[in-house]
Protein backbone atom coordinates (compact mmCIF):
# COMPACT_ATOMS: atom_id res chain seq x y z
CA UNK A 1 0.00 0.00 0.00
CA UNK A 2 1.24 3.12 -1.04
CA UNK A 3 -0.40 6.33 -0.18
CA UNK A 4 -0.49 9.45 -1.19
CA UNK A 5 -0.08 12.09 1.56
CA UNK A 6 -1.99 15.21 1.66
CA UNK A 7 0.44 16.97 4.09
CA UNK A 8 3.25 16.28 2.12
CA UNK A 9 2.24 17.67 -0.84
CA UNK A 10 1.69 21.06 1.08
CA UNK A 11 5.12 20.54 2.42
CA UNK A 12 7.10 19.94 -0.76
CA UNK A 13 6.13 23.19 -1.43
CA UNK A 14 8.72 24.93 1.04
CA UNK A 15 11.42 22.09 0.38
CA UNK A 16 11.52 21.24 -3.33
CA UNK A 17 14.38 23.30 -3.89
CA UNK A 18 16.29 21.15 -1.87
CA UNK A 19 15.81 18.38 -3.73
CA UNK A 20 18.07 17.38 -6.78
CA UNK A 21 16.63 17.70 -10.24
CA UNK A 22 15.67 14.69 -10.49
CA UNK A 23 14.13 13.91 -7.48
CA UNK A 24 12.33 17.61 -8.18
CA UNK A 25 10.83 15.90 -11.25
CA UNK A 26 9.34 12.70 -9.73
CA UNK A 27 7.80 14.86 -6.56
CA UNK A 28 6.45 17.13 -8.88
CA UNK A 29 5.06 14.90 -11.24
CA UNK A 30 3.09 12.43 -8.41
CA UNK A 31 2.30 15.45 -5.98
CA UNK A 32 1.19 18.27 -7.95
CA UNK A 33 0.68 16.97 -11.24
CA UNK A 34 -0.96 14.09 -9.78
CA UNK A 35 0.44 11.37 -12.24
CA UNK A 36 0.43 7.74 -11.57
CA UNK A 37 3.61 5.85 -10.26
CA UNK A 38 3.19 3.71 -13.38
CA UNK A 39 2.81 7.04 -15.89
CA UNK A 40 5.52 8.54 -13.73
CA UNK A 41 7.80 5.48 -14.27
CA UNK A 42 6.99 5.39 -18.07
CA UNK A 43 7.79 9.12 -18.80
CA UNK A 44 11.05 8.74 -16.34
CA UNK A 45 12.52 5.82 -18.01
CA UNK A 46 12.69 4.18 -14.24
CA UNK A 47 11.31 0.96 -13.08
CA UNK A 48 7.86 1.88 -10.93
CA UNK A 49 9.70 0.48 -7.81
CA UNK A 50 12.42 3.21 -8.56
CA UNK A 51 10.03 5.66 -8.53
CA UNK A 52 8.30 4.87 -5.36
CA UNK A 53 11.79 4.22 -4.06
CA UNK A 54 12.79 8.01 -4.52
CA UNK A 55 8.88 9.35 -3.42
CA UNK A 56 9.69 7.92 -0.31
CA UNK A 57 13.39 8.94 0.41
CA UNK A 58 11.96 12.38 -0.80
CA UNK A 59 9.24 12.60 1.79
CA UNK A 60 11.60 11.26 4.71
CA UNK A 61 13.83 14.05 3.61
CA UNK A 62 10.68 16.47 3.61
CA UNK A 63 9.48 15.61 6.93
CA UNK A 64 13.03 16.12 8.22
CA UNK A 65 13.30 19.36 7.33
CA UNK A 66 10.25 20.05 8.30
CA UNK A 67 10.63 19.00 11.73
CA UNK A 68 14.31 20.93 12.29
CA UNK A 69 13.02 24.33 10.09
CA UNK A 70 9.22 23.88 10.65
CA UNK A 71 8.51 26.52 7.74
CA UNK A 72 5.12 25.68 7.06
CA UNK A 73 4.46 25.88 10.79
CA UNK A 74 6.13 29.21 10.61
CA UNK A 75 3.86 30.29 7.66
CA UNK A 76 0.91 29.46 9.31
CA UNK A 77 2.05 31.54 12.27
CA UNK A 78 2.84 34.36 9.79
CA UNK A 79 -0.38 33.92 7.98
CA UNK A 80 -2.20 34.07 11.38
CA UNK A 81 -0.40 37.82 11.70
CA UNK A 82 -1.58 39.17 9.29
CA UNK A 83 -5.77 37.80 9.37
CA UNK A 84 -4.98 39.94 12.44
CA UNK A 85 -3.34 43.05 10.75
CA UNK A 86 -6.11 42.67 8.73
CA UNK A 87 -8.98 43.60 10.94
CA UNK A 88 -6.94 46.63 12.22
CA UNK A 89 -8.97 49.57 10.85
CA UNK A 90 -5.81 52.31 10.21
CA UNK A 91 -6.15 56.18 10.22
CA UNK A 92 -5.26 57.35 6.81
CA UNK A 93 -1.71 58.14 8.09
CA UNK A 94 -1.24 54.55 8.96
CA UNK A 95 -3.13 52.72 6.49
CA UNK A 96 0.23 52.67 4.04
CA UNK A 97 2.41 51.89 6.30
CA UNK A 98 0.06 48.91 7.18
CA UNK A 99 -0.15 48.44 3.73
CA UNK A 100 3.32 47.87 3.06
CA UNK A 101 4.17 46.27 6.13
CA UNK A 102 1.31 43.25 4.69
CA UNK A 103 2.66 43.13 1.57
CA UNK A 104 6.42 41.78 2.79
CA UNK A 105 4.47 38.96 5.19
CA UNK A 106 2.23 37.78 2.45
CA UNK A 107 5.49 36.92 0.22
CA UNK A 108 5.45 33.67 2.15
CA UNK A 109 8.45 32.30 3.38
CA UNK B 1 44.47 30.66 4.68
CA UNK B 2 41.27 30.08 6.51
CA UNK B 3 39.46 32.73 7.46
CA UNK B 4 36.24 32.85 9.68
CA UNK B 5 33.40 34.16 7.51
CA UNK B 6 31.09 36.67 9.58
CA UNK B 7 27.82 36.03 7.08
CA UNK B 8 28.25 32.09 8.02
CA UNK B 9 27.97 32.88 11.96
CA UNK B 10 24.87 34.63 11.77
CA UNK B 11 23.20 31.95 8.76
CA UNK B 12 24.62 29.04 11.12
CA UNK B 13 21.90 30.25 13.30
CA UNK B 14 19.15 29.64 10.89
CA UNK B 15 20.66 25.69 9.93
CA UNK B 16 22.35 24.81 12.94
CA UNK B 17 19.32 22.17 13.33
CA UNK B 18 20.16 20.14 9.95
CA UNK B 19 23.79 19.32 10.75
CA UNK B 20 24.36 16.23 12.08
CA UNK B 21 25.30 16.62 16.37
CA UNK B 22 28.91 16.27 15.55
CA UNK B 23 29.12 18.93 12.69
CA UNK B 24 26.97 20.94 14.96
CA UNK B 25 29.79 21.32 18.32
CA UNK B 26 32.60 21.87 15.99
CA UNK B 27 30.43 24.61 14.52
CA UNK B 28 29.16 26.10 17.22
CA UNK B 29 32.77 25.30 19.27
CA UNK B 30 34.34 27.79 15.81
CA UNK B 31 31.74 30.34 15.48
CA UNK B 32 29.66 30.67 18.71
CA UNK B 33 32.19 30.03 20.86
CA UNK B 34 35.39 31.12 18.71
CA UNK B 35 37.70 28.57 19.96
CA UNK B 36 40.65 28.39 17.38
CA UNK B 37 40.93 24.99 15.16
CA UNK B 38 43.62 23.80 17.63
CA UNK B 39 41.56 24.27 20.36
CA UNK B 40 38.13 22.37 18.87
CA UNK B 41 40.64 19.63 17.32
CA UNK B 42 42.24 18.98 21.01
CA UNK B 43 38.68 19.19 22.69
CA UNK B 44 36.96 16.86 19.50
CA UNK B 45 39.68 14.59 19.49
CA UNK B 46 40.42 14.72 15.47
CA UNK B 47 42.99 16.36 13.79
CA UNK B 48 43.69 20.05 12.83
CA UNK B 49 42.78 19.14 9.65
CA UNK B 50 39.88 17.45 10.25
CA UNK B 51 38.01 20.14 11.54
CA UNK B 52 39.23 22.74 8.78
CA UNK B 53 37.26 20.08 6.46
CA UNK B 54 34.39 19.49 8.55
CA UNK B 55 33.96 23.46 9.05
CA UNK B 56 34.25 23.68 5.35
CA UNK B 57 31.52 21.06 4.37
CA UNK B 58 29.12 22.55 7.17
CA UNK B 59 29.72 26.21 5.62
CA UNK B 60 29.05 24.85 2.13
CA UNK B 61 25.43 23.18 3.54
CA UNK B 62 24.66 26.27 4.77
CA UNK B 63 25.63 28.41 1.87
CA UNK B 64 23.56 26.08 0.01
CA UNK B 65 20.45 25.99 2.06
CA UNK B 66 20.17 29.88 2.48
CA UNK B 67 21.06 29.88 -1.76
CA UNK B 68 17.42 27.74 -1.93
CA UNK B 69 15.68 29.04 1.08
CA UNK B 70 16.80 32.31 1.92
CA UNK B 71 15.43 32.29 5.41
CA UNK B 72 18.11 34.75 6.65
CA UNK B 73 17.02 37.00 4.02
CA UNK B 74 13.40 36.19 4.63
CA UNK B 75 14.13 37.05 8.33
CA UNK B 76 15.05 40.31 7.39
CA UNK B 77 12.18 40.85 5.29
CA UNK B 78 9.71 40.34 8.24
CA UNK B 79 12.15 42.72 10.88
CA UNK B 80 11.47 45.38 8.41
CA UNK B 81 7.69 44.39 8.47
CA UNK B 82 7.86 44.27 12.35
CA UNK B 83 9.81 47.85 12.08
CA UNK B 84 6.66 49.43 9.74
CA UNK B 85 4.07 48.03 12.67
CA UNK B 86 5.71 49.37 15.23
CA UNK B 87 6.06 52.91 13.62
CA UNK B 88 2.10 52.88 13.61
CA UNK B 89 -0.30 54.39 15.96
CA UNK B 90 -2.99 52.79 16.27
CA UNK B 91 -6.39 53.35 18.49
CA UNK B 92 -7.04 51.27 21.57
CA UNK B 93 -8.94 49.17 20.29
CA UNK B 94 -6.58 48.42 17.46
CA UNK B 95 -3.79 48.34 20.08
CA UNK B 96 -3.98 44.97 21.75
CA UNK B 97 -4.97 43.11 17.92
CA UNK B 98 -1.57 44.69 16.58
CA UNK B 99 0.43 43.74 19.78
CA UNK B 100 -0.58 40.49 19.44
CA UNK B 101 0.21 40.16 15.76
CA UNK B 102 3.50 41.58 16.88
CA UNK B 103 4.22 38.90 19.29
CA UNK B 104 4.00 36.45 16.25
CA UNK B 105 6.24 37.90 13.57
CA UNK B 106 9.06 38.69 16.45
CA UNK B 107 9.36 34.83 17.71
CA UNK B 108 11.29 34.62 14.25
CA UNK B 109 11.48 32.35 11.35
Amino acid sequence: MFEKNMKLAYLLDFYVDLLDEHSQEIMRAYYEDDLSLAEIAASVGISRQGIRHVIKKCEEQILFYEEKLGLAERQAEINKAVDLLNRLSPSDEDSSILGEAVKILEKGV
